[in-house]
């Protein structure tokens, strides 16, 4: 049985200290807050986990095997590092970390402890991203044209990262769990409406080889909230609306067909193609409970987890580099 | 009564000849086309209105007053300034001419013999952007924050022009119309899906003074048509979607609340204020016949149109600096 | 060339000109109409069509092979008799007749003479209802359930026939052509909200053997426009909703599954099933086009009609029926 | 501190227990359950409260000042009336009582022991429900025409009851507490698909005197979710969506204008009426917590709870009706 222990009892916490204590092969053994009344909350719900103040006591217990960090993401790089650094297996939240230079320490400590290190996309593990994963995989959509979302709502304002860091970390994780590959070169545009704080709106273009081209539109100012991914392929193209209760994931089998044969003026004729669209049935299972279970599943047998150290790194690759270019009025950045 | 001639009986073309025969104060007198097919078409239909495969021939015509373009952007030029030089008034499709320059001449032309140069920016003659202008133009919506569009679908693939001229075109206008200030740079991005085509996907965000941003999200390969603004205030929002049967402006009570006293840690505090929904009557007149008859009120009356030729100018202007942008990633270009 | 004369240019006979213009083998010879403005109408749109006043001059005209009826229902039966009397195929607009003795004889008389006879049941020939009587017809829905409509809006209120029969009429001749069968009891409900009309909302329910209810909701006063018909099978359920611009049809593989073991308290285990959803790609060819066609192809081949007199009688009949029993606050009523 | 014990901790109980744990005033002393694992639920979750297998025992504590009872229909007579006879003031699910003779008895216990008897009515509680009370009390509506509502879904055929009692329940409880009156006739279709299960979909139309007309469509095999209601009025009219994630409730500046003056013919002119669409603000308070607290209060203060057992009564005199009428095919029944 694999011990769990916790930091931070804050808005996520709970929910990762839930799925954890019902995940198979694993329990939580410990939490950590400096809040006394974060902790008198845990010993009331869970009265069999041990809570702590202090994380280097927290990691000091034997019985903890794997910790899980949620707090602010100016803290994952040093408290990952301290639990690395202490033999614990880690599970971070995201941002996976606050800088490229921190994410790339992370991941190397975790490499050459031969610990499993994992970031929780949770949105790779819901049944709506599974489901395009395994439509993507086998080539259903043909060559990949492009991957456009959109993610706005009236939403909390941080103090401390822009709406990219955000939400956009969202979109990013999936898309980097989608394509399976790295864009070379970003260029964002963004706007800070309250002096003194960050970007609340932010667009993000992301440019990948091969004429591919991913677009995320992130507003924590907008009078409605849309969930929003158009995915569009050669052969087919997908719309994924979170905010559906059913039919979440919808596949079109529409597209352009392109003449080969070049006219007199040495022009491709374009022509239109539609047909059918088709919702697949989408299972109900929690994503956190699926994470979870993965995550001691790759401890276990030693692999490597569906969101890596290094996916978290990806994510936070592209984010450095957007931030870079959102200050610069969309000036691209290259990867 | 004024006389009409139009140049161009293509696809768009038989929308202006129907509009300016039913516009008070105006008969369609000319068209001119050099495809037989569609000059037959207008004598069967309208018998009393001379066709004609040349120009020139049809501007030596004295009943026609003025001249209505409905061609290619790249004829705008020589076919509106060889109207100015024959003393009509002109009407222009959009986008109002291929270049900066080209639309600067024809102003200039215009205002030097004091003839009425007036671009088609149709969708401002809608029942749906007037009733948003009216809400702006009140100060409802408090300080403009930002002005977001998405028009998307299966699309004709244009070969001469990208989808920045030929979809971007439309809210340009509106925007143009509804803010009443023009941006100080821009930043494109997009892709060519199709070797040897232009840009069949685009995203452009223009920056204004004073915290204004807007993004523009254009596309000719999208599996569902998307045709949805969204209009952020600091008192109020709007959504306007243009899919809507009925309701198609809505306003929205919510926005957030600063907290002017600064905290101990020299922080703002960001509120959330949400309230009621409203979405304002629209009546149901034809915008083309509301624009053809502001037309004729402006030649008779002397008075600048809504969509004047300079209003043409700004929205080309910004389109010029977009391709530049697009061409370049991102780059922002300065207008 | 089969030659039409149509009686009445109101709101409808315009789309029926039009389409048999345009119909291959056909060509509008004739047109009648008591109003002189109505004439004068059609001389100036189709100058070569000879227009009446009086419907006895019209038949006499040897070059009139087939008359198309769009007059208001209680001229039907006299119109639609003298015409067949004259030896001319017959189009006759929904509702078929106003009563059922009218229907049968009409009927009857067309039989006698061997001429064609048919109701515009415009309905059956748009692409979503094709494609869903081709899926019934496969048996995909597996045993029929139950069949529910809804076509309520703000709608004219009719002075001389209740909603029923304005607007039921278009749902009970999809049903009968997609169902094949005849209720044989119906139960009507509804009201009338102003002094000295008929009822202005309704709802129907038809029985039919086998355990399959059939349900109709009509309203002239509703604050939205919904046109949603939900047809539940024992294999599949199809939600077909006319207001959406794309997807009209919708096919869910969802069902109930009954166990046929009986457990020890006597009770059949009822479970669920959810399957994919599938929106067959439809296609934009207009409905009167194909049956304004359909119409002359019979009258070749002789051929009896989709929407032939007997299906508009069948119609007829549960009009009839329902409005004596909503007379009686929804006694049944036996077809 | 009022003691609350809860009978029944099956699929409501448990919220009953949470919310009246949580309401000011009150406290959960006691739960009673047969079955053994659920009682280990309450005890694992709620330590201080004491379960019990036995009503009666439970009864007996003198800590227990109300009941709540959460169990099938069939046992809400003998159970509320075993609980008044102990003196305990009464909470009891929906459908209030299993026939209006229960129901009178129940209604009339109480009434002679002067004790609180409530019936779970959740939706009358719920922000919209609320909002649309108080427009229909301020006139804001006009004189009332039609309430129509629909509520289907896939969903569990119940063994015991009808879809009406299990899902028109909540329908007619909350047009009863918005239109304040009762029907006086009703009449009721629908279909068993299940051999030897009661009615899996059902349609209920209720009359009122003064024109006012009521409808329900209910149905447990329903490809896709609905939740709504339209409610005319002679000034506006509201559509209820449970399904929109906000805007639930949309108030419809429409209607009809009917001239007074007749017409040569002796018709009236009914003309139409369009105008704003407007969707207020609504609280996102859990209706069930509003409830409880509500309960409490009518204990305390001796007053007449909203969902008294009276309205539960008239609930159950429409069901008990409705049924004998769906087992007649519609003929109308008397209340």
């Amino acid at each position: 049985m694999l011990g769990i222990g916790v930091i931070g009892y804050g808005y996520w916490g709970p929910n990762l200290v839930r799925n954890f204590s019902q995940a198979r092969g694993a329990q939580v053994v410990a939490v950590c807050d400096q809040r006394e009344e974060r902790r008198a909350l845990v010993e009331k719900l869970y009265p069999a986990v041990t809570t702590y103040t202090d994380v280097d006591a927290m990691l000091a217990n034997p019985q903890v095997h794997a910790v899980a960090i949620a707090t602010p993401v100016s803290s994952h790089f040093p408290l990952a590092m301290r639990a690395l650094e202490a033999g614990k297996h880690v599970f971070v939240e995201k941002p996976f970390a606050a800088t490229v230079a921190e994410g790339e320490q992370m991941v190397a400590e975790a490499r050459r402890r031969n610990l499993t290190l994992m970031v929780d996309h949770t949105f790779i593990y819901t049944s709506a991203v599974r489901k395009i994963k395994e439509l993507v995989d086998q080539g259903s959509l043909g060559d990949l044209y492009y991957y456009d979302s959109v993610r706005v709502n009236l939403g909390l304002f941080q103090s401390d990262v822009s709406v990219l860091w955000d939400l956009a970390v969202h979109d990013l994780s999936i898309m980097d769990f989608l394509i399976g590959r790295s864009p070379q070169m970003v260029a964002a545009t963004g706007m800070a409406h309250v002096p003194g704080r960050p970007e609340n709106m932010a667009y993000l273009t992301c440019f990948f080889d091969h004429n591919l081209i991913a677009h995320f539109h992130v507003n924590w100012l907008a009078p409605v909230k849309i969930r929003q991914t158009l995915i569009g392929g050669s052969e087919k193209m997908i719309v994924y609306d979170d905010m559906e209760m059913s039919e979440k994931v919808k596949v079109y089998d529409k597209g352009i067909i392109v003449s080969h044969e070049e006219d007199e003026i040495y022009q491709r004729h374009v022509g239109y193609r539609t047909g059918d669209m088709w919702a697949p049935r989408l299972d109900n299972i929690e994503a956190l409970k699926i994470e979870a279970e993965h995550f001691v599943e790759c401890i276990q047998h030693g692999q490597t987890p569906l969101s890596s150290g290094e996916a978290g790194l990806r994510v936070v690759r592209i984010l450095e580099a957007a931030s870079r270019s959102m200050a610069n009025h969309g000036q691209p950045v290259a990867i």
